[in-house]
């Protein structure tokens, strides 16, 4: 079918690839000249304003936002929305908190406009193996995109579920991403162990690559995993300092909201920030205290 | 090439279906005359006792231990010491700690005797995907048993690795094991999540299927989450009890020793130990101290 996509990044860009060889007609725009010239190449129409991408399709239309979370999907939607007509469907793919998605479905709803929130997961892998997506929206908007969604999935006929109303998609990948939290942390204590128990001299990399046939702890993240430790055996070339993109922080607040315990979910992003502090306060006042009713020796700071 | 079995258990059973299929002749024996025959039905040379494994086995022998960590395991292996001679080897493939198998590994060397402990990851589904196996011991040792390992391995140059010294083998499972616990408290806390958000009323199902495709939390564990939910979608037939079999306070245990920070391995030992309280003592302590400084309603027992 015929859909524009508004934002060209590392995923919007790869998911029109994907969608052109699907067979799709693709109205493309991006701010970035460069990224929209790129997908051009590749045979998709180039819009040079959200106005073009909407003139170049025919009512009912079908506009995917792929832009980062927060204020940019927040005011594409505002200048998109004007411009669309009754019965046209904006398909919202971000990292969206869903409480932003239930409220933007609201207000369109009110001009007759659908809206689907669609929680996508694959990242830079999606090109070639795929995208998981989680649909949130009325079930006939779903129906009349499904052959998008069939597209980018990994096949026609597995890979994306509609999972409720406006909302849900955003939801389920937000859990989706605090379950991806928890794997990673598990994983990351996992060869903290085995690097730490140096009588043995465990090759990390060879028992991450090991694992990967016929363990329990198989998954897409080991293979990752396994590739990073063969690329960089003792990973010597990174930091560890780990950022969170929000779906994390969202999922804690949400277990709160509800009084439902998530505990490792929770501790999987303290541990993230707590990766980020150098010297922290915390670590000092603990010094402290025992220093002041213990005596127990401290380390000065160098200055 | 040709081996003992000790231990026909669901592990032990189908790993000598598995070698017979990859066509090494194995003697096996189990304490129950039934799981013998029903191994001897498959092709495997049945034994009666310990005695007589070792007799209709050539020098220098092979004998796997498949019995349960622990006592099981320490008892099957004093038996069997005596009866084997300078040069053969025992392969143990139990969850035992790995101090266990660094305390064996050197009291058989007294006696000439390779050990090797043989981490052995894939449950009941080995038969079919075969096992991943993490190898401690001597390198010859592990070498001259190297065409057992292809064989229970997925594929011949997959799946099996030879870790380190005595013990190592044993170690890695732990820390795979641990890993497991964590991976599985994650998925667990996310799909409480999902069940928890009524107003989506969530098909979890159909979400962790389509989560199988494409998504970044993807993983073998996932696959069984998948055909666990739909079988049972709320899983009405279980109770929220979970039990442990050691390796997961192990893993804690050597976090404590090496005071390397585990936290989420921990946590997620710990949550297990929660399933199984039904009122346990340290909420009413809570409870109570609620109601003392502050007036706050408790629930009273009903009796």
């Amino acid at each position: 079918m015929e859909l524009g996509m508004i934002g060209l990044g590392r995923l919007g860009g790869n998911m029109v690839q994907r969608l052109l060889r699907g067979g799709h007609n693709v109205v493309a725009h991006d701010r970035s000249e460069e990224a929209v010239a790129g997908v051009a190449s590749h045979g998709a129409s180039a819009a040079g304003s959200l106005q073009e991408v909407v003139q170049k399709l025919a009512a009912p239309r079908s506009v995917w936002v792929m832009v980062p979370a927060g204020q940019p999907t927040e005011s594409t939607i505002e200048a998109l929305v004007p411009l669309l007509s009754p019965g046209d469907t904006i398909l919202e793919g971000g990292n969206s908190n869903y409480k932003d998605s239930v409220r933007r479905a609201e207000q369109v709803a009110r001009r007759s406009i659908d809206y689907l929130d669609v929680g996508t997961s694959g990242g830079i892998w999606g090109l070639a193996e795929g995208y998981c997506l989680m649909i949130g929206g009325p079930a006939e908007a779903f129906r009349r995109n499904e052959s998008i969604f069939q597209t980018l999935a990994p096949a026609g006929d597995r890979g994306y579920v509609h999972v409720g109303p406006n909302g849900a998609g955003h939801y389920v990948k937000m859990v989706h991403n605090a379950i991806e939290y928890g794997l990673m942390e598990a994983y990351a204590e996992g060869f903290e162990l085995m690097a730490a128990k140096s009588e043995f001299q465990l090759d990390l990399a060879s028992i991450a690559e090991t694992w990967r046939y016929g363990s329990v702890v198989r998954s897409w993240l080991l293979d990752l995993a396994a590739k990073a430790l063969e690329e960089d055996p003792g990973l010597h070339n990174l930091q560890s300092y780990v950022e969170d993109s929000g779906e994390g922080r969202w999922a804690v607040e949400e277990s709160v909201e509800l009084a439902v315990p998530a505990p490792v979910i929770t501790l999987s992003l303290q541990q993230r920030f707590r990766s980020r502090q150098d010297q922290p306060l915390g670590g000092k006042v603990l010094a402290a205290l025992r220093n002041q009713f213990g005596g127990h020796a401290v380390k000065k700071s160098d200055d």
